[in-house]
């Protein structure tokens, strides 16, 4: 990047470019709502927090941004975020898309502190707002991108949407059974949160023109963040602070969930992991002393340790995968936000 | 076309169009239904009719391959249909991701004979394949097109899922409330309906390289006959022989579906119109006696007699949409095959 002014170039801050993604994606996020018909149009602009149940304005309610930032980190990595945008807004629709369904799968009635859009209109609107979100996305990116970029992206997306749906699926049978190991939880994991992370970041190379090769670098660095981005989360989900996370303490435990480190505790064979795997198959969901015993027991079998370390791992598999680490400053800024963050 | 040997041309029938539709397409499909993993190809091909449950072979469940007819049609009408399969595959594919979501949306438990997917692998793995099966649509369409068609494939395509997914919310819209009327009844078929017929025939015009008018004329008439078409299925739905339909008698009316005769008939302003709503109202599924009473009532408003005539003018429009009526001869097969079937 050209520096006129001589002066040492200051890395921008973690929020300065999701601010900035934000800046760059809404708009067209916005002209593809906007061409949705009403009731759709509002519900859409709800669900991604632009706006209230009336349609009046809202604050507070929408998405971090994370993979629009990605997708222009990944382009400036690259030397030319000018196309990123289409992307951007591509990754960040198909995102909400798919929570729109999850919502649905798993009866949530909530999401960031406001009620669900199949909560508040009905199944039937979530699913059907869902779909139309997903082809909203895909239609603006190939519209929007020169052709022979818009043909890869468009394959990369939909490719991205089928693991998604597959990691979806996985999901939901391994709350209906035990025995789920570290493996599969890592492939279920992949799928539903890596791949796109991946889509993201190589969607970013591909609309800077980056070779082959470095588009696939870029893909494997996206996924890899992405795991450890999800283990993060189910760190979180058991050890985050509940003034910070706005959850309550051991969320993910009262709902008996099997995130990793619940998962890995129970694979490990010790009588911790076995008295847990004997409090999540009671079938009701835990009370607070059975959460405080829960965290304690996986703690006990060292899972919390060996959670840590996998992401350790697939943060420095992510780095090591990144094709110019010089280049790459606004990519590290959000590794660091990623790994480091506290809800 | 070419005649090599001198005899008159012999027109294909109906039957046969749609078996050379299913012999183009369905080898596409299934390549792209095989790259899903398990279990997901196995619910996949379950629904397409292909299997059993397990996985076994099935015969007699597979959908009539209407869409890709109309595909490979229009695509001859224009004088090339070598580039047909991959858009008649992902109309097919279209269409049955609307399928599985709409049997959840419905709370169908039954589709030609069978269990649905929602009902048989639960709602989450119904939606999620849905999801998927949108996304092999696209993919293996812009990944088999040459690059320039592809973009417009795909963007039609995309526009016809949000008309869908529109058209569906409207129609359970129209569930809870009274007071529908025929003009937001049409409307709602051309979204649901009318949208992908259109957008069969389009592709078909863009597969063979046909010019813009053609194209956009090729798109009026599969509209104007997807909305004859869902016609002809509301008039079947109340008058339809039992025996061929494979449904109950006024199968229709004892759901108390809002089809066409019935919100003509109940807007028609007459004594049996009035009868007939506060059947409806009455929050309950029409006995068999209630049945007969409700098909008597429309008849008497002259409901029947006007959807006929509704159906005959969108015929007359596609008719008039086409662009060389001497070339398009396996359209006019398929369109009285549609105008005149009986299930």
């Amino acid at each position: 990047m050209t520096n006129p002014a001589g002066r040492p170039p200051v890395a921008p801050s973690a929020a300065e470019l999701l601010a900035g993604a934000r800046a760059a994606v809404v708009p067209v996020m916005r002209e593809a709502v906007d061409a949705l018909p009403e009731p759709m149009r509002r519900m859409a602009g709800y669900h991604l927090g632009w706006w209230n149940t009336e349609g009046g304005p809202e604050t507070g309610a929408a998405g971090k941004m994370l993979r629009p930032a990605l997708v222009l980190a990944a382009a400036a990595a690259c030397g030319d975020a000018t196309h990123a945008a289409a992307p951007g807004a591509a990754v960040e629709l198909i995102h909400n898309f798919t929570l729109l369904h999850d919502d649905v799968i798993d009866g949530d009635r909530l999401r960031r502190g406001r009620e669900t859009v199949w909560s508040r209109w009905g199944v039937p609107a979530a699913i059907t707002l869902g779909d139309a979100m997903h082809a909203c996305a895909v239609a603006q990116l190939v519209s929007r991108l020169p052709a022979q970029l818009a043909i890869g992206a468009a394959v990369r997306v939909e490719a991205t949407v089928i693991d998604i749906s597959v990691g979806q699926h996985q999901d939901c049978d391994f709350e209906r059974r035990t025995g789920v190991d570290v493996a599969e939880y890592a492939a279920m994991a992949v799928a539903k949160t890596g791949s796109l992370f991946g889509t993201s970041c190589a969607l970013g190379a591909l609309a800077a023109r980056a070779d082959p090769t470095t588009v696939a670098a870029m893909d494997t660095f996206g996924r890899e963040l992405g795991i450890a981005c999800q283990l993060a989360d189910d760190l979180l989900g058991i050890w985050g602070d509940p003034a910070i996370t706005g959850k309550p303490v051991g969320n993910d435990l009262a709902r008996r969930k099997q995130s990793m480190p619940v998962v890995a505790a129970m694979s490990s064979k010790t009588a911790a992991g076995q008295e847990l795997s004997a409090l999540y198959r009671r079938g009701r969901p835990l009370t607070a002393a059975d959460v405080e015993r829960a965290t304690r027991l996986i703690e006990a079998t060292g899972a919390r340790t060996e959670v840590l370390r996998i992401a350790d791992d697939r943060v420095s598999a992510a780095l090591a995968a990144l094709p110019d680490r010089a280049a790459a400053g606004d990519l590290l800024v959000l590794v660091d936000a990623i790994v480091h963050r506290d809800r």
